[in-house]
């Protein structure tokens, strides 16, 4: 029999469009199951738990939860804050005075870290609390997951992007960078390849963190692009990397968040300085650089239908799992083989996805190292969904005879 | 009884979300009129033309056409080109040896000066050539027009992406700076405050290119919002300008295009600045900035209805006008008075959208000179059209003996 007790559940790290479908999804679960008493959020992750500043989401409507559903960002506050060891005591102290035995965490792999930190303590301490982590991030670099909440969403975000501005570059010629977020892992950056819809598209050069950079062969590689389409689309992950491994958008900054992480993102330092380098290296005179920023995770309006609903699954699930199997745990999202997209949701163990990240796979990318594989787009286009058809115009030449 | 003769469109300036709207327009009407013979487009603006490089635009499908109005950028390549004196006289001699007697511009006021000069030319030369100007311009600067097509989809996008970004800023507290594009006029930047629905939401500050920008003030400024509210999302026009009237972003960059204009997008380099002045001056730690560069311009999907079907007219009313009265001029759009929204389109000489621009008037901006008024606003919506419904949680505490 399940646990009788309170539930508390909290957002962590970087925002997504979808997160607050996880959230939801919890809450209007959590309102079915008997073995859950009060449902509490804490404001801003960790911090509103450690300050004890909770809300009481059964006095949410169900029309307010489904407006915050379809809404981006962290409803209840989000926060970058790793805790402790004290802090894991003092939070599993305040878990146990409030008698709460159900334990949300929707977040990514420092949260599961965290989750993890808080499981293992209440497992010592007698007080089983049943802590499951909800997985989110736009970087789909969650471990055992085929991919995850939130990155359908930005990784439509970027493909609708690249497809504006390859057309935008098209017309008024030259070179543009897009910087596009993602620390490890190249998806999002890899996702701008959906906005191709014709041989001479851009994006024409994807640099992913998995191979290094470098800014010589960057050079060259756009020379060859202008010389062959006479335009030129870069997409470049904000965590590109030299051969030394080393970030190259790190140099810029020396400001690093709860665990251990420099701030890549809110600056357009990386991309001014490969425009800069490529005007000095080459004789092309137009090189545009944009950092897409914290559009591509909060943009109202560009939401992956199938991202949507799997926010809102891996919010139930992880309700259904606690009350059912108590404990610890994740719930994971594995994508059924076969030709028709689908996935299944299930239980995986808190260090399976606590820690370290997972990258692009190597048959994800192709041997120059600047491009994706056809087996990467498969993977992403049912994540991303339908995307606008654009036009072009058939433009037949009128002959000089026909002008003259 | 209207002149017979071949007709050339060109496109010019920077893209937009719609000018491919007006591009079809005018040849599907174009198409409809006798008097009109062959309908050539010229690549890539004055280029195109001085190349006599034409594509032959009644051999498009009706579908094509309909395909490109729905897609941005110029379907016709762009080019920020200024015609020389000997240019101009070369445009009219290629016009009068391909029977021309129908040209159309695409453009902004630039644009308007360029077809100008040529209409003059053709005055001169005793060879009438109908030169009409069709606006489009996202800064909606042109004079006369109560806004002009593109202004609306970017605005759009400004709207949507401030929505989001102060939903990520409240979920991360700290300061965020939006950078938008307007090089002289406020307008884009303004309509950054249609993304407010509840009273503490942002942009909480916006800076114009009307008003003299301080770093001294805009540091007390934030600090001053963040102390209300815990956060602060500020939206920055490009154009903003210090009290000596030079521009702030300028002082970054030495590129120019053809018509004296320096470089402001495609760099982070104002937002970057305006972060580092205000971790400098201030206490605040978390501060970011993003400069949304060509997005805004040329993002599918992110578009204003009234905005398309205004860009379709104009383009419509350009033909008949041209066929009607001959000469030259352009379409500008005012709004009809009353409640319900409704425009006229009215010829106008070329001469009274050429050269200046407009700026935002003294009407639209609010004392403090970084707030805009609630006429500014009403100006705005009907032109960026219905915004989506965002949700937020009661919020309801949780008493502190209740949690005992």
């Amino acid at each position: 029999m399940a646990m009788s007790g309170n539930m508390l559940i909290v957002q962590s790290g970087g925002p997504t469009a979808v997160i607050n479908q996880s959230l939801a999804g919890a809450i209007l679960e959590a309102r079915k199951q008997p073995a859950i008493q009060a449902i509490y959020g804490a404001a801003h992750g960790l911090k509103g738990v450690l300050e004890e500043r909770f809300i009481d989401l059964r006095r949410e409507t169900k029309a307010t939860l489904e407006a915050v559903a379809a809404t981006p960002a962290a409803a209840l506050g989000s926060a970058r804050k790793k805790p402790t060891p004290e802090e894991c005591v003092r939070v599993f102290d305040i878990l146990k005075r409030h008698a709460i035995r159900y334990f949300f965490y929707i977040g990514g792999n420092d949260s599961a870290e965290s989750a993890h930190l808080i499981a293992e303590n209440a497992g010592r301490a007698g007080y089983p609390v049943a802590c499951w982590h909800i997985p989110k991030t736009i970087d789909n670099d969650l471990r055992e997951n085929d991919h995850t909440p939130g990155f359908g969403s930005a990784a439509r975000f970027v493909a609708l992007a690249l497809m504006g501005d390859t057309l935008d570059c098209r017309a008024l010629p030259g070179v543009k960078i897009d910087v596009i977020m993602g620390r490890h892992a190249g998806f999002l950056t890899a996702a701008s390849a959906l906005a191709r819809t014709r041989p001479d598209d851009g994006p024409h050069l994807i640099y992913l963190p998995e191979r290094p950079f470098s800014l010589a062969r960057f050079a060259a590689d756009v020379e060859a692009v202008v010389a062959r389409h006479g335009f030129c689309v870069a997409a470049v992950s904000e965590g590109i990397v030299d051969e030394a491994g080393e970030s190259i958008a790190a140099r810029f900054t020396t400001e690093v968040d709860g665990h251990g992480n420099a701030q890549l993102s809110g600056t357009g330092a990386l991309g001014d300085l490969l425009a800069r380098e490529l005007k000095a290296r080459t004789a092309i005179t137009r090189v545009r650089a944009d950092t897409f920023g914290y559009l591509q995770r909060s943009f109202p309006a560009v939401v992956s239908p199938a991202d949507a609903r799997e926010a809102r699954r891996v919010g139930i699930e992880a309700v259904r799992l606690a009350v059912k199997k108590g404990g610890s745990g994740t719930v994971v999202i594995r994508r059924k083989p076969g030709r028709a997209y689908g996935v299944v949701y299930q239980p995986r163990p808190l260090a399976a996805v606590a820690k370290e990240t997972r990258r692009m796979p190597d048959a994800f990318i192709a041997e120059s190292g600047c491009e994706v594989t056809p087996a990467c787009l498969a993977y992403l286009r049912p994540l991303v969904g339908p995307l606008p058809r654009l036009g072009r115009l058939k433009g037949v030449p009128v002959k000089q005879e026909t002008l003259a």
